[in-house]
């Protein structure tokens, strides 16, 4: 098992019974393995970068570093009412529930090359509700990059069925 | 005018009426402006760090980057019901409205030299109650470092009333 992998640990029936929840804390505790998280992050990404995308809360915790590492920009994606001028909005399904995500409507160049990073890849729904907001603000997502990739959940198909092709996970299980 | 503090804006009446917001999103979106703030904080910092604090969500971008960059693990401070594993839970109010911030009862080894990072000391609610957190959890709170302090909110005494002197901010107005 690599160093990351046994870093994140399996929580059942959490948040709902049925589900297990993998909880990256432990990995993050570690200086050594958050740090051999983001350089396998940023070795995964295969072309030039201006922004890099990431979801609130956990995808911040990655996709924030990455960004500084690649020398690109920074765009939060958030929750409903949290960002405070004029937004884009779109509302999916969860693996467990439904959420809105929103960018502000000026957050991103047109044209923009778009990175985006998250903790993990589960249905796929916060990344194709994401890559629908950066089509709407009329960016180029050129590659999504995750750490854990929990390929039972079909979310690479999810994607796949979006136009999103370019897709590197750290880990898949 | 700095060039990190021309690129935090404000947003009047947000979220209510007679509250102005500190929009970080224009800095965060400058590779420059942002390498430049995470360098200022990094330079901030007194001390020699095991473990660097970050509340969700906007703190994270912060707090991780530091983390790594001083090679110190990262604990994440989250709202209630979304850590998955036992925690210690502090309620609180904010500037607008209350929250319970939690932390893994594990999150860190007793005696851990922490320094807390976030975006804006506003009140110091949220970091007067995640310094209780790292009191109950047997860890030794050696600094507070944000990006912005907004001094007329008193953010600054009322840390200093919880017993916590060693605060830098990169830009205090």
């Amino acid at each position: 098992m690599s160093p990351i992998k046994s870093l994140i640990k399996d929580v059942p029936n959490w948040p709902q019974p049925g589900v297990t929840f993998k909880d990256i804390t432990p990995l993050l505790a570690s200086p050594e393995g958050f740090r051999q998280a983001i350089d396998a992050i940023v070795s995964s990404v295969p072309e030039r970068i201006d922004v890099v995308v990431g979801m609130e809360a956990r995808g911040f915790i990655f996709a924030a570093p990455v960004a500084l590492r690649l020398g690109a920009g920074f765009a939060p994606v958030r929750k409903a009412g949290k960002l405070p001028r004029e937004v884009l909005s779109e509302t999916f399904d969860l693996e467990y529930g439904s959420a809105t995500l929103t960018m502000h409507a000026d957050a991103l160049v047109t044209g923009s090359r778009v990175l985006v990073v998250d903790d993990v890849l589960a249905t796929g729904g916060t990344i194709t509700a994401t890559a629908a907001l950066l089509n709407r603000l009329g960016a180029e997502l050129v590659h999504v990059a995750v750490l854990l990739e929990l390929t039972a959940l079909g979310g690479r198909e999810r994607l796949a069925a979006a136009g999103i092709d370019s897709c590197s996970a750290v880990i898949s299980e």
